[in-house]
């Protein structure tokens, strides 16, 4: 794990939110993207080495509209950087952590992720991700 | 705002919780210390340029204590690495954000640190922080 990739913040009003984290980053959005297959439009920030995205669902009972009627709006993911995610799902299997998936999937902004099951990690849903090449 | 100084997460064992998170991390906690002021022990590890902070309640009733009791273990704060704290507190006052603290106070790790209101960002609590020179 080489860094903190980004994290990921779950919002109901995309719009409103990239305004909001426009003034306190102190930096514009670069970049919106709709990722169809998880029900989500994305907008990231660059800060640093690292990234903030926001989260908005696109669907009334997509992941992110379901975590926010259970939490409220807030941090949902912390994502980390990783050289080979086939090795490093690997060796988290081996350490005992569940993946919530089995085969890197495709995630946004170029990526390969994987999901670590939160129940193992002290709440804290963890992503690997991998850039394409 | 340089980077992500860290993400603050809160545990009930600290002991436990340091052994998941080397596994996790693949790096060993190179810190722990107790903040007096704030009823917390805290845990440190590397990853890249940031940082990892684990944070679990020395008191009943502590802010941490109070986190867990009402939203579970989970990820408690994002800290954001500045270079001048009471420049980028005028900046966000200016911006309309809340801020917990009127003047930076002393945090774990050698900071100079302000809380960030979560009612207007999104519900993420955002620390920021200076080191102290």
């Amino acid at each position: 794990m080489n860094k903190i990739e980004h994290i990921g913040i779950a919002v109901r009003n995309l719009g409103e939110s990239i305004k909001l984290y426009e003034k306190l980053l102190n930096t514009p959005c670069y970049k919106t993207e709709t990722v169809a297959s998880e029900h989500v439009d994305t907008a990231f920030f660059l800060n640093g080495p690292n990234k903030i995205e926001l989260l908005a669902s696109t669907e009334p009972d997509g992941v992110i509209a379901k975590f926010i009627d259970k939490k409220g709006e807030g941090i949902h993911h912390i994502a980390f950087d990783v050289d080979d995610i086939h090795a490093e799902m690997e060796r988290l299997r081996n350490e005992g952590f569940i993946l919530l998936n089995e085969q890197p999937k495709k995630g946004a902004d170029n990526k390969l992720i994987c999901f670590v099951h939160p129940k193992n990690t002290n709440g804290v849903l963890i992503e690997l991700c991998q850039e394409m090449r």
